[in-house]
């Protein structure tokens, strides 16, 4: 079997642990063993040894997910009336590929040690990544190349250009039978729906096009864990504007979308923007900028993009398709080829930054049940609007009135909340599992529940404990969550 | 270029005009034209001349579909505890297709009529259309058919199997190449990560696993519009259970899926609950149901199948990964493969089922302005929970205190709601515009509401106009939607 499809163990396959101190690997690897123990993340058809830089999102890694894309949209979409979504379809007309220069530049500089046969990306050990999430980027020129293996001081062989694109087939037999691709970046379906877009909506400059979708990258080296993986989802979003006001933008999006990331409670000091220099810009870019978390494996690494294409995507579109893409400025009086300000968001990285970023440990534990003060205590401080579990609802003890009650209460928070049930275990214990997979609230129904129609809301932040009645329940949580 | 990578033409391509009158052919017609016209459905690629049967969601069309899948997953997954999700990559480990047949017999038999040089799916020419989606079906037997081509009466080929799986490669030079496929169903997923959910979940028997994603099939008669692509979506769900408790949960999930339907406002007397007869079932199925509907395109078309699958899946996929599938049952005290009760919906079909059912036509117009009385009206009535948009916000002039008043009140709303705003056209236009998409409610700022605070709400389908303070808003739309 090819060593593409086996995976030698979870928790090694998903980092390279060079430039690692072992607190940061520790970090990691707790991340990891606590996606797959709590059902955040799989790796992909592991009963068949996994493949190789795929991965499943569990039960509550697809509702982190699920929020991550419901806030991005609301924030971009429906909170605005100058951006409109589109869900594009991952096969596209192979031509598509030949404008947007994939079919020709789509490409990894690779090379292999001669002695220890390891392989790396050409500028990866040059010691910069150039990968741009979204993009093509320009290969590094081969002179930077160094001769020797930084692993063994080996050989290398010379670069050579491998194409990213996955590729597949339309149609069964002989001439119908046609190569296509899979799209490479989700950003070209809403280039080539331009028209249609603008026409429909009857849209003037300056509008958004946003879209969340797969996008697929035969990636030679991929890798830490769900950071860079073969296949992918992104949030992006292509802002056509009057040329004159590209600057402008490329100004505003950057402050908002670095803006986003801390309003979901990312720790500021991990953040950082970071703009290219001339020479690491993709082809199309006129400036770029990128997002950066300080990542436990390796540092700062790309969590967004926020790029000034000018009038690349569409003249070439309009080149290959032989459609006038130009836009009639009421006015300026005037047609122009507009100019794009991207944002580029990764899903997938977004939610391991999530994860990283929330994750904390309190030595000793915090709740007070003798059982749980003498081990660490993880706590998982997730924004509200991300926890994949709102409230967690717990009777007390298992007795069959307080099971009744606190389901029936659970009935009216799952029309509108996520909500889980738990009866296993001290109330101590219980609250800790919540606290780990951050949940931000847990509703315990007792025998006073009963008699007084109230609960206990317990706060996983401040585990501060309320006294609040059922029929206020609502209101409670209403002011909690964004709706 | 290859015959599949160019489409004639967007109004002619969706559909086989064999077998429909020209009322239902016009129906298909104007829901396609006004899928494109009002963004929610253009061709893929189409300033290309698009990709054969792939299509993109628009702005109204992407809106319309996360309902739709929002919906779902609220009832199958948000509201009920013995339900979790999942969102596995659609790139799998080989094995996974031996395992499931997929390999070998997901297949449809092929047969080209020598001389007119149409091509035919044999069993479609049977006249019984096999095909159950997110499932491999049987071919049918060679026997049945028939000899002679039904469009010219020319000699037909004798059937070929050609295999739907798509496939792509992995990794890009010599030994690490691999083939591998495109998931040709989302419940594979599910299958290979029992033991992993039910681990991080704690789940005991009866439980379920539900998904949303894409899948992609080579088929070689893809059409009808959005209802047969070769990538689509589905949302699946699959309930493991006792063996002995099968039949009751096929029961109890044919019932509530068909209720699903009706509760989104499905006309009853177009929907049946299909059973298959023994021969028509899929090599896996101990017994199985369709939902289908009365479609203008060919009359009873599936939309939905709920399956009792037996052991058939686990069992595979113990013996092909060798793992223990097995679940040990407490309360029964023994061990066994659980067996599964599936319910498999597409997203895109449901999508244009709601399209088609909710499409109607009012003569002569409805709305009181003179402009309007004299064409056909188009109201789409969507369910309102379905409506892409939810509130239009319209400022009766375009008066500068107007539009002022009219966004304020609109950036409220849209904390919570899709809106829209529009101010171009006599408001009767307006109130046409919105209908056509399905909006279900008008709100208008005229001169008065600069004095008495309040708008004038017009609904959709009653077209009665109410007059509520701005203050509140909030409670009115509250009770309309469902949160």
């Amino acid at each position: 079997m090819s060593p593409l499809l086996q995976v030698t163990s979870y928790a090694l396959q998903f980092i390279n642990k060079k430039n690692m101190t072992k607190e940061k690997t520790s970090l990691m690897e707790k991340i990891v063993s606590l996606s797959k123990r709590r059902g955040f993340i799989f790796p992909s058809s592991e009963i068949y040894g996994g493949l190789n830089s795929c991965y499943d999102y569990g039960p509550l890694g697809v509702e982190l997910k699920n929020n991550i894309k419901k806030i991005w949209w609301r924030d971009m979409v429906q909170k605005r009336n100058d951006i409109v979504g589109l869900d594009a379809s991952i096969l596209m007309h192979p031509r598509v590929w030949e404008a947007s220069g994939h079919v020709d530049s789509f490409t990894d500089p690779l090379v292999d040690c001669k002695s220890c046969k390891k392989r790396f990306r050409a500028d990866h050990i040059l010691g910069q990544d150039y990968l741009q999430p979204g993009h093509m980027k320009e290969s590094p020129e081969t002179k930077h190349i160094p001769k020797k293996c930084p692993e063994c001081g080996g050989e290398l062989t010379e670069p050579r250009q491998f194409n990213l694109l996955m590729e597949t087939y339309l149609g069964v037999v002989g001439e119908e039978k046609s190569k296509i691709y899979l799209r490479g970046e989700t950003c070209q379906g809403m280039y080539v729906n331009f028209e249609n877009v603008r026409d429909s909506m009857r849209k003037k400059l300056p509008f958004g096009i946003a879209q969340i979708g797969k996008a697929f990258r035969n990636e030679i080296t991929p890798g830490h864990f769900i950071f860079r993986m073969r296949e992918f989802e992104q949030m992006e979003m292509q802002y056509f504007v009057n040329p004159n006001d590209a600057d402008r933008y490329l100004k505003e999006w950057k402050e908002a979308r670095m803006q986003w990331y801390l309003n979901l409670g990312i720790n500021k000091d991990k953040l950082r923007l970071y703009r290219h220099k001339e020479d690491e810009r993709a082809h199309y870019a006129k400036d770029a900028y990128d997002i950066e978390y300080d990542s436990p494996f390796g540092g700062w690494k790309e969590l967004a993009g926020i790029h000034h294409r000018g009038d690349w995507d569409l003249s070439r579109h309009a080149q290959y398709s032989g459609k006038d893409l130009q836009y009639f400025d009421e006015k300026a009086g005037e047609k122009y080829i507009p100019y794009i300000v991207e944002t580029s968001d990764g899903v997938d990285r977004s939610l391991l930054t999530f994860l990283i970023d929330a994750y904390s440990e309190i030595e000793g534990g915090r709740t007070k049940t003798t059982e749980s003060t003498k081990e660490t205590e993880v706590v998982l401080k997730l924004h509200r609007d991300l926890a994949p579990i709102k409230i967690a609802v717990l009777p007390l003890s298992k007795k069959e009135k307080l099971q009744e009650k606190t389901l029936e209460i659970q009935k009216k928070l799952q029309n509108k909340y996520m909500t889980m049930y738990d009866e296993t275990g001290s109330i101590g214990k219980r609250y800790r599992r919540q606290d780990e997979i951050g949940t931000p609230y847990c509703l315990t129904v007792d025998f006073d529940t009963l008699e007084d129609n109230s609960v206990t809301i317990r706060d996983r932040d401040t585990m501060e404990q309320e006294r609040i009645s059922i029929k206020e329940l609502d209101t409670f949580f209403q002011d909690k969550f964004y709706k």
